[in-house]
C-alpha cells in the first residue's frame, strides 16, 4: 500500500487515542466543509438518472469555468485508476516530486514510466503528468506554459485537484483541447472527501472513453445532490477560497517561530523542512495532531490548515510546548 | 447506450408528469428501502481509512456466510467494469440471455464473447458468467451445478446481484475455491442503489487484482456507514426476504388475472409475458407506473414489486382499468 494522507488508522496505532481526539492535518481536505443539505430518500434509493448525472456534470461545468465535455467520477482517484486503460501503453513521464498513485497505476498496466524534474523533460512522452498547484510541494506553473506541452506529447493530463482556491492557474477554460486532459477534485475543496466525487474534462473522444470505464452510474446520489448545490453556490467559494487563503499565511506564521521553512503549499496545504519530520510528526502526534511526512523527503511535513479556533488554540499550543 | 431499468427519464419524456409522481418498477431494487441511519460528519469529511473499509468488508462476509477475500466496490456495476481488465483477454462465454452489460464491456476490452444457452455450453471459456437468479427471467442454478462447471472453465463469475432474499441459491460460502468469483449487490435488496455499493468475493489473487484497480477509496463513508449496519443487521434480513416473497406471490395473483403469464422472476422482480409488452407498459405508463421492456423479446415486462399500501392500490386501479 502506497503512502497517503489521512492513514488516521496508523496515527491511532502508533500514537493513541480515539478517533474523535484527533484533529487530522494530514491530508489537504478543507476542514470546514460545505454544509451537508438534505437529502431526499431519492438519492440514497434510486440508479441515479442520466439526466441527473447530467445535471451534476452541468453544475461542475459552470463552476470551473468551462464548456468541454466533463464527466464525473468517483473522485479524481477513479480517474488516475482508469487512466492507463484509456490508451495503448507507451512513455509516461510525470513531473516530480507529486502525488505518488500515478506511477504505480501506470507502470502496472505496462506502461514505461518515469519522472522528470521539469517541464521540458517532458517532451516527446505519449503520457505526461503534471499536478497544478502540485502536491506536496505547491509548484506552480502558468496555464500559457502547460498549453505550450500540448504540441509535444501525446496526452497532457492536469490534475488540478488543489486548485479551487487559486483558479487563475486551472486550464478548465482551455479544456477540449486535443490532446489536453484534466482531472478536479471535489472533496478536498469543499471538505467532503468521503463522498467521493471528482471530475475530468477533456476532448469528446477522451471524455468518451473514461465514461464507458465509469459506466452508467459512476457516482452516488448523495454526490450528485450535494456536489449539484455545492458547485453552483458561488458565494461559498469565494468566501471559502479567502479564508483558506487567510489561513495559509496564518499557519505559516506559526511555523515561522519554530525555524522550520515553508517549502510551498497551496491554500489547502504547506509543505515544510522540519530537519527532521519524523521528529516533528511525533511532537504533533503527541497532542493527537497528525500530519503527512515523506518517507523520501525526510525534512518534510505537510500539514492542512486547522479548521475552527478550538483546532488552531490545539496546534499553537502544540507548536508552543 | 444500453436499455436498463430505472431510466425514469424516458417515462418523464415520452408519458409526462413529475418525477415524484411516478411509481418506479422498472428495476429490482426494493422498495421498502433498509432505513438510512444518522451519518456522522467524519462519515462525509474524511476520506475513508483502511481499518474503515476493512470493517465494511468484514460486516459483508458474516452477512453472505463467507470466509474468502473480499472485496468493497461501487456496486456490483463497478465490478463488471473492472472484470474485462483482470486477465488477458479470451473466449468469453454467458449464459443468456441476461443483465446486459457484460456482453459490450467484455467485447470492447477485447474478448472473443458469445452468449450460450445452458450451462453445459459454458465449458472451454477463458470466461463463464453466470447471473444466478438470473435477471431478467428469473431462472436459477442450484449450487452444486455451478461448482460443477468449476473444472472446465478458466474463471467462473456468478453474479449473484439478486440472491438475497434466496440465499439457499448463494456460492459464497464456496467463495475462494480457484477460479471462482463471485459478485454480490448491496443496493438491490436494501432499496439503496444510489448508495453504489457492491462486493466481489474470491481467491486471494483474484481479489487483489481487483481491489487494485479499484483504488484506495473505492467506496463513499456514506456507504460504508450504512452498509456496516445494514449488513449485520439479521431482523431486517429475515423480515425483508419473507415480506418480498410474499409480495411477489401478491403480484403474480394480480397479474395472472390479465392473462399475462409469469415467465419466472425473484423475490424483487417478475417477469410477465404480456403479449404485447409496449402496450403494457404505455398501459401502466398512463397511470405513472413505470416498468421495463426488452427489444429483442417483445412480450417481455419486468416488474419490480410496489412498495407500500397505496402503491399497491395503484398498480391494482390501473391493471383492473
Amino acid at each position: 500500500m502506497l503512502e497517503h494522507g489521512g492513514n488516521i488508522d496508523l496515527a491511532l496505532q502508533r500514537f493513541g487515542g480515539r478517533l474523535e481526539d484527533w484533529i487530522d492535518l494530514s491530508t489537504g481536505i478543507n476542514r470546514q466543509p460545505y454544509p451537508v443539505p438534505p437529502l431526499s430518500p431519492r438519492d440514497w434509493t434510486a440508479l441515479p438518472s442520466r439526466s441527473e448525472i447530467a445535471s451534476l456534470q452541468e453544475a461542475a461545468r459552470q463552476a470551473y469555468g468551462a464548456r468541454a465535455p466533463i464527466v464525473a467520477l468517483a473522485g479524481a482517484q477513479a480517474a488516475i485508476q482508469l487512466l492507463p486503460r484509456l490508451w495503448p501503453p507507451g512513455r509516461a513521464r510525470i513531473l516530480a516530486p507529486t502525488y505518488n498513485e500515478y506511477a504505480p497505476v501506470l507502470r502496472a498496466a505496462g506502461w514505461d514510466v518515469a519522472d522528470v524534474a521539469d517541464l521540458e523533460s517532458l517532451a516527446g512522452a505519449d503520457l505526461a503528468v503534471v499536478v497544478n498547484p502540485n502536491n506536496p510541494d505547491g509548484r506552480r506553473h502558468q496555464p500559457d506554459k502547460l498549453l505550450a506541452l500540448l504540441s509535444g506529447v501525446g496526452r497532457l493530463v492536469v490534475d488540478e485537484s488543489f486548485v479551487d482556491a487559486t483558479t487563475e492557474l486551472s486550464l478548465a477554460r482551455e479544456a477540449g483541447r486535443s490532446g489536453l486532459l484534466i482531472l478536479r477534485s471535489f472533496g478536498k475543496f469543499y471538505g467532503l472527501a468521503g463522498l467521493r466525487l471528482g471530475f475530468a474534462l477533456g476532448s469528446a473522444a477522451d471524455i468518451d472513453l473514461l465514461a464507458a470505464q465509469g459506466g452508467p452510474w459512476p457516482v452516488s446520489g448523495a454526490a450528485i445532490a450535494i456536489g449539484r448545490r455545492a458547485l453552483l453556490d458561488r458565494d461559498w467559494v469565494i468566501k471559502t477560497s479567502a479564508r483558506l487563503e487567510r489561513d495559509s499565511r496564518r499557519l505559516d506564521a506559526l511555523i515561522h517561530s519554530l525555524g522550520w521553512t515553508l517549502v510551498g503549499g497551496t491554500p489547502l496545504f504547506r509543505l515544510y523542512d522540519t530537519g527532521n519530520a519524523v521528529a516533528a510528526q511525533a511532537r504533533l502526534a503527541a497532542v493527537h495532531i497528525w500530519s503527512r511526512t515523506f518517507s523520501e523527503r525526510p525534512g518534510w511535513l505537510r500539514l492542512g490548515l486547522p479548521g475552527d479556533e478550538k483546532e488552531w488554540t490545539r496546534i499553537a499550543a502544540a507548536l508552543a510546548r
